[in-house]
């Protein structure tokens, strides 16, 4: 890991990135819609900021607010390259400047490529290694599935989440290093060092070859059952609407915010780097008003490791609810309970299985972290209709069928990465 | 099975429902929009007919097309309440007079209720049986999930499919009759009997406790990767327009039609009936211009059956893309490809491994059939990048989260209800 640690210092060292806030009437290339007030690229693609209306009733409760949102209707590639070698695995890590970062460079996975990335809208240099999971046959991609972002931020977005296979020796470029599994695990406790998209691919890559889903407190046809109930409790719409008329947020010079300064805000960025496919550009990017924490408990049933899961409204999810977390304070909670919290904040030392400090996507979050922390609990605890103990072979099913919203599999890699590296080794050969 | 078949003849003579043919002009409790032109019932529940532009593109060929759709947003109940005794599981078969059946009484499950009916709109009977499944405790559902319909017909509707397994003797009312699970198979190989939601239930029922999904010619990462490959290729768009705006539609007295008098037509209904929770109604219904064909290939690879499936481009599915069986000639196909044709039409007896003339729902569709065939083939044969062979412990596991359409789940339950009944039975106890 020395050596490790060594390539990552001197990535930090030669970046000679800037990221400055500016007025929205400095952006180049992008432009506020006339008729909807949207504020677009000039070329329509990479992303837009929408107006969303979002409705939901629960349990006769019904609660409606409007807000912008980050509309990206392409699936870009999250993609992990990953060999064996001498009876280990690893992993081809990106050493990844992006504007949005607290501390500029973290670990990428080897591709993180929007479609107008990748097809070069931008006229810049090409992704590297992206042919290797464009063109990937079947027999090397160990996880291949689409996978949600933040449901609070972003309208429908979903990425391909892919680890292929190598079995020749490839060229190592300047900003990649191979990574064994087994190291890193350790790597994940580091605060704002392995970025958003390799939590969630590596937290995909655990779900590859599982099959002992009937193993749990539950049974499998129980958690569906349960997430059915909550889709049959829950009456949601949700709308698409201009941005000018997006009710209690105010359209300023330098940012888009809430009226009451709470939530979020957008503001735009000038980047110049000389990390990335283009030297300078500029940009909108989401600034969260706090930090935020994202936690999960954990307790043994006949030894065997159980989340206690939530089945989340979301706005932006395509089918409205997806499984997260135990409690997530990291945006708007219309269905937040508190009940939990002191299991987390009284926790010891021993029986903390996860914790750090974590940036969200810095490409479209601006010094966003969350402090994210998994407790292993013994006592027995009252479980509302709203959560369920899922076991952890089961929390990888869900994964398998895109279940799983970004937080709870950020969890679930920060739990377990590098810690099966030699139990659970898919498609040895 | 003497029994069931004087039951079942007692019920058909029993019926004295009538269906004719109305004018829209005579519906009643139902009026046009006067801004958008959808045909709605008073309550604003049941069920709508709105108009849908659908867009989609696939490796660079763009189409769009207009069309009605049936709007439902509420999830329905389908229920089926299970027993066993002396060794041996049983269901509650409700015989069930649907307006839109050819035969007008079928067998549908215990329980098949929207929530506008279970819930009294109509002021009419209370739904038998319904209790079991609303208040059904965790421990004897088998299984509970959301599936969608007609893709091609329902926009983005799903109903709620439940099975509930009772230890206590329970009533048997008038329209219902115990079955056992060995001889449904046999009636589903009956013309227009086993209705479409009891297919759907039963085929969710075989997936209870399905473990081993990893046996098969493709693992199931590659099922889902193929999945995540279809849905990469494909951008959709679909977009809810007033029905009075959809072009190549014409609205009549009588009907809603396409120009061309293909595909299907709205038609309008007045119903009296001594089998339902009212008496008389009126409603709006889909008729099609045709019947249908849907076939699925079977080929054992080391023993187990494989079926051919498809990614089957729908414009009322959530996610565009739904699995569905090898062919599927019941509506609009944008994406048909007819080279599998003559393995149907030129198969012998004994490859032939299941076969019926269905009707599809009786509430939504008017003497709408379709021919349905799985056929066993031993050649090899090409299989284009929209196909994959699936095993059958795997599509299994695609009806556990919802990815079979409606269409390849009644090829499941066809092929295998009742074949397994002794070998394949959860929850024992």
């Amino acid at each position: 890991m020395d050596q490790f640690w060594k390539w990552y210092q001197a990535q930090v060292e030669r970046d000679s990135s800037t990221v400055e806030e500016i007025p929205f009437s400095q952006l180049a290339k992008w432009y506020v819609d006339q008729s909807r007030g949207d504020l677009c690229h000039d070329s329509g693609k990479f992303f837009s900021i929408i107006g969303v209306r979002f409705t939901v009733e629960v349990d006769e409760l019904t609660q409606q607010w409007e807000q912008p949102m980050v509309n990206q209707p392409e699936f870009g590639v999250l993609g992990l390259l990953s060999k064996q070698k001498d009876g280990e695995r690893y992993f081809l890590m990106q050493a990844r400047m992006e504007p949005g970062n607290i501390n500029v460079i973290q670990l990428s996975p080897t591709v993180q490529a929007t479609t107008s990335n990748f097809t070069r809208v931008h006229a810049g240099k090409k992704t590297d290694y992206l042919d290797y999971f464009i063109e990937a046959q079947a027999s090397h991609i160990l996880v291949d599935s689409l996978q949600a972002e933040q449901g609070g931020r972003f309208y429908q977005k979903r990425n391909r989440n892919i680890v292929v296979e190598v079995d020749e020796d490839i060229e190592v470029k300047e900003h990649y290093c191979w990574v064994p599994e087994r190291k890193i695990g350790t790597l994940l406790w580091k605060d704002n060092l392995v970025n958003m998209n390799n939590r969630s691919v590596l937290a995909c890559y655990l779900s590859a070859g599982v099959t002992s889903e009937s193993i749990g407190l539950n049974s499998i046809e129980r958690v569906i059952s349960w997430l059915t109930q909550a889709r049959v409790r829950t009456k949601s719409k949700r709308e698409r609407i201009p941005l000018k008329d997006v009710s209690n947020w105010k359209m300023e010079n330098c940012q888009i915010r809430h009226v009451t300064r709470n939530y979020f805000s957008v503001v735009a960025i000038k980047v110049t780097s000389n990390n990335r496919e283009i030297s300078e550009w500029t940009q909108p990017i989401l600034k969260e008003s706090k930090l935020g924490f994202i936690g999960s408990l954990i307790k043994k049933f006949e030894g065997v490791d159980h989340y206690l899961v939530r089945a989340k409204i979301e706005p932006g999810n395509i089918d409205t609810i997806a499984i997260g977390p135990t409690v997530q304070y990291s945006y708007e909670n219309i269905d937040q309970d508190d009940r939990f919290m002191p299991l987390f904040s009284n926790a010891k030392l021993g029986e903390i299985r996860y914790k750090a400090r974590l940036s969200e996507e810095g490409g479209r979050f601006y010094h966003n972290q969350n402090d994210y922390m998994a407790v292993e609990i013994d006592e027995d605890i009252e479980v509302p209709a709203t959560h369920l103990w899922v076991s952890y072979s089961q929390m990888l099913q869900l994964i398998r069928y895109s279940l799983l919203n970004i937080e709870a599999r950020t969890i679930v890699a920060g739990v377990n990465v590098g810690l099966h590296a030699f139990k659970h080794n898919p498609w040895p050969h």
